[in-house]
């Protein structure tokens, strides 16, 4: 495999990030986010709910309950809005955890969790099938007028995990939104693992793990979006969508992931290949929990095999 | 899932050591292994290959080329085997390298391989089939008098890569012994990834990457051990499997690690499990280079993101 493209820098482009531009943002005594310093200020406005300093945010110690915290928080976060900090408001609640499964400290709008560097969960799905005895995927590009990644290349179905649904739930809702994939064919989607990423943004920090799904699809199927999110759908080969990993930045950033971790399970890309160690590890480079001693612009991570706490 | 039994100790039992019970094992200035403390001396008794010291074992400057060292170290490792040190010679040559796919700085007997604590290579068959409607996966179980895991369960076919096979060719060889497994079938064989461990034994250190292959075998084939290795073969249901890994040992400890990883990349394991994340990162814990700061009897290994060097 000397001719081997270099595809490891999709992984390099959804872990960096820059330990001292943030500050933890604490809920009871514990970190579940991170938050740019120049963010302090616009916390600062909010004194009956946060407690900043230089070296943090803190959600203020009377809010006692996880409703209590979230009712608080809710006013500020759309005042925030409203000046412009958040994208969009989506009316999506997302739990600020310590880690993957802990009981959630407070609820947060999805619109605020990059700002808040509070892990975020998602599902992909891979849907694919052999067409002329080749292998193929369904690739979605992104609507031109979406406020992340437009234009961008995407899983046939992709979709922010609430915290109000199940896993399952969620990627039937979105099957049907965004590919109008009908709930017994999305059924069929099987789990095959999860890969996760921490990144540095302008607007905050996003850390997430994305549940990863197949889908063998029938060869009548065709995709076809009802929520505006895809523009249009292709079918491309295999060989096809290693090229375009391996000559251009088209796929959205963590999408390319979900895509290299496809081609890996599936023997699509061998194992002489000269980053296959890398990819496969770089692929899950932490686990959701915060990471005490990050290093600047690298990814070095360390793995604890210390049990998580049960998935709700 | 909160009927779900603890699959992690299958993990944890495969990576653990205690740094301050080893010293480097050095080629040409190089780290490429670890020799325990107590190894030392045995290495002393041949000061014409090796130069030791309290914190190293080192093979002598003066045998600069690869050939010249893999030959000077040949006939003390003969001696080291006559004396007991070794379990079984096996007349095959492994590669001793700072990382996989780096350039050898000597071959050494595989016998040897985990006294000098250099990095171990194997392939990995998962063969599975739809019996009944149901998921299964044929198991083998390890002959009585084998050296290493007598009477364990194992893969369908599994074999250590010597220097001189490519991946493919290795794992058609292994078919073929252990299994019966024709070439035509061995080449539907898929590679769908790689695991890796660092495991302290009482006569050194593993330190193994596993290049895993899925093959969907036909229902009317039945493996046939023709070199011992293997007593008998069982095909169980892939629930039958995940009941043997929650409540026994019975898998052989690499072979556990396959095993689960087969279960994730399948869907047999749900992501709601409370150990999802923490089983795929665990899968994964170094990428066979050698850590710089490990930490006594945890698997905390930095992740590194940087390519490592071409596979040959």
């Amino acid at each position: 495999m000397t001719e081997a493209r270099p595809l490891l820098r999709h992984l390099r482009r959804c872990n960096r990030w820059t330990p001292d531009f943030f500050v933890p943002f604490v809920v009871a005594d514990q970190q579940v986010g991170w938050v740019r310093r120049e963010f302090i200020p616009v916390c600062s406005r909010h004194p009956e709910v946060f407690g900043c300093s230089d070296d943090r945010v803190a959600v203020l110690d009377r809010w006692q309950t996880v409703e209590d915290r979230t009712r608080a928080m809710d006013p500020a976060l759309r005042r925030m809005a409203e000046e412009g900090h958040f994208t969009k408001w989506r009316d999506e609640l997302y739990a600020a955890v310590t880690a993957p499964g802990a009981s959630p400290l407070l609820y947060l709008e999805r619109a605020a969790v990059a700002r808040f560097g509070i892990l975020g969960t998602g599902v992909h799905l891979n849907g694919y099938l052999t067409q002329n005895s080749r292998p193929h995927m369904w690739i979605g590009k992104r609507a031109l007028d979406k406020p992340t990644a437009p234009g961008k290349l995407d899983q046939l179905v992709a979709g922010g995990q609430p915290a109000t649904l199940s896993l399952m739930d969620n990627l039937i809702k979105e099957c049907a939104e965004e590919a109008d994939i009908p709930e017994h064919l999305a059924r069929r989607a099987r789990p095959v693992g999860a890969i996760s990423y921490q990144l540095e943004r302008e607007n905050g920090m996003r850390r997430d793990i994305l549940y990863v799904y197949d889908l063998e699809v029938p060869a009548d199927f065709t995709p076809r979006n009802t929520d505006g999110e895809i523009d249009h759908f292709l079918l491309w080969s295999i060989e096809r969508i290693i090229e375009e990993l391996e000559t251009a930045d088209s796929f959205k950033f963590n999408c390319a992931l979900v895509v290299i971790d496809f081609l890996i399970r599936h023997g699509h890309l061998p194992p002489e290949h000269p980053e296959y160690l890398a990819l496969q590890q770089g692929l899950r480079t932490h686990d959701g929990r915060l990471q005490s001693a990050p290093i600047a612009g690298r990814p070095d991570s360390p793995i604890s095999l210390d049990p998580p706490p049960a998935f709700p």
